[in-house]
């Protein structure tokens, strides 16, 4: 991978597993949830598909549901030429701001109090600038990280952007550098004086599943599920 | 339930179905996505357990993950009255601009170019002002309405929040006007000449399933398991 690719992570001190806090990383609440982790904020990254991007637009937040992928300490997100946020961030120099946000729900949390009553979730928070990536092989391979980000090992599987397409393809850089991760786990919290009410509670977990693979109308009958599908699920 | 907690929808006229598109709700990409009934729209709404609500702090955008509840055509977010939107929300008078967008992630489309892969989803955008909530009939009830959004049925089988949790909940409303949905269904787009490539193609589909319910450590033992749990998954 090409050096403007993914940054060097080579130049991390011993012992600088994290991210450094800033004031916009650093929540008003709950602060023991809050991790700056650097395994921890790749793994909740890693494990999902959509992230919600928010910017401005003519001042106002706008969030979008989009896919990404990450590369080392950077993400991508990329879109068609045409689309709303990559028009717009190819327009400014020197890119745009952006929050880019991935959660995953873990559990329903049902506390004996209506006021106690929670989810478990893992999500994390990135604030910078999105920047657009405008070299061809940077492009190309931020494509790919996207496919694989879906299906590890699907790009290697598939027929490779032709010129034309990665023309049409827009695609955004952000660092990973301003970067929370927030987490609740366990149980309900309930009032030591509201255990002996007689409302159930604890908590349903939730989790992704996934169905069995559905071929495309159009595939030859006689064509198999490659392996790296077996892995999902 | 008051007046002030639910906006009259009867004064819909006859065939009015869905809500208005504006320059902020006309997608620039896929319109034929975009869907602008009410069923449609208030369905994956009412299917979701976590918005992703974005504001401006200082400038900046800022996207955070939030419990949520609708009740006719107006959405409510709570949480603490110390945390950052909720707070913020509070001190602007007539309220905080936001873009609130739910999504459902509903399969993995592996298309044989890598350019057509893509989700499958369901998402609802909705843009416009988050009011705080004073009225403290309207605060009770929308509590309710979150917790009823998580376990339908739940808000009357707990304790319910008395004047001190109350105190400390801020609840913001948003109206349900300036909103559309937007959906991606089927299987992969595959360019003509690509049908005859080797590659697999079609659809792993991502659905949500909820775990056996986990009693709280501190649950009676002999506590049963409500029936409205049984409704999940």
């Amino acid at each position: 991978m090409s050096a403007t690719t993914e940054p060097d992570e080579t130049t991390t001190e011993p012992g600088d597993t994290g991210y450094a806090a800033t004031d916009r990383t650093t929540p008003t609440r709950a602060r023991e949830r809050a991790s700056y982790d650097r395994d921890v904020v790749h793994a909740i990254l890693d494990e999902g598909y959509v992230c919600h991007l928010g910017f401005l637009r003519d001042g106002g937040p706008v969030v979008l549901p989009t896919l990404y992928a990450r590369s080392g300490t950077r993400l991508y997100v990329h879109g068609s030429t045409g689309s709303r946020p990559l028009r717009m961030a190819g327009a400014e120099d020197p890119g745009m701001p952006v929050c880019l946000t991935v959660t995953h729900l873990d559990g329903l949390v049902l506390a004996r109090s209506a006021f106690h009553h929670s989810l478990n979730y893992r999500s994390v928070v990135v604030h910078g600038t999105a920047r657009p990536v405008r070299d061809e092989a940077e492009r190309a391979a931020a494509l790919d990280a996207v496919v694989d980000h879906v299906v590890p090992g699907r790009a290697a599987d598939s027929r490779r952007a032709n010129a034309k397409e990665l023309a049409a393809t827009a695609v955004l850089c952000l660092d990973l550098d301003e970067v929370s991760a927030k987490i609740r786990t366990g149980g309900p919290s309930d009032e030591p004086e509201d255990i002996s009410l007689p409302y159930w509670s604890g908590v349903i977990p939730v989790a992704r599943s996934y169905g069995a693979p559905v071929p495309a109308d159009d595939l030859a009958p006689d064509t198999p599920v490659p392996g790296y599908l077996a892995s999902l699920g």
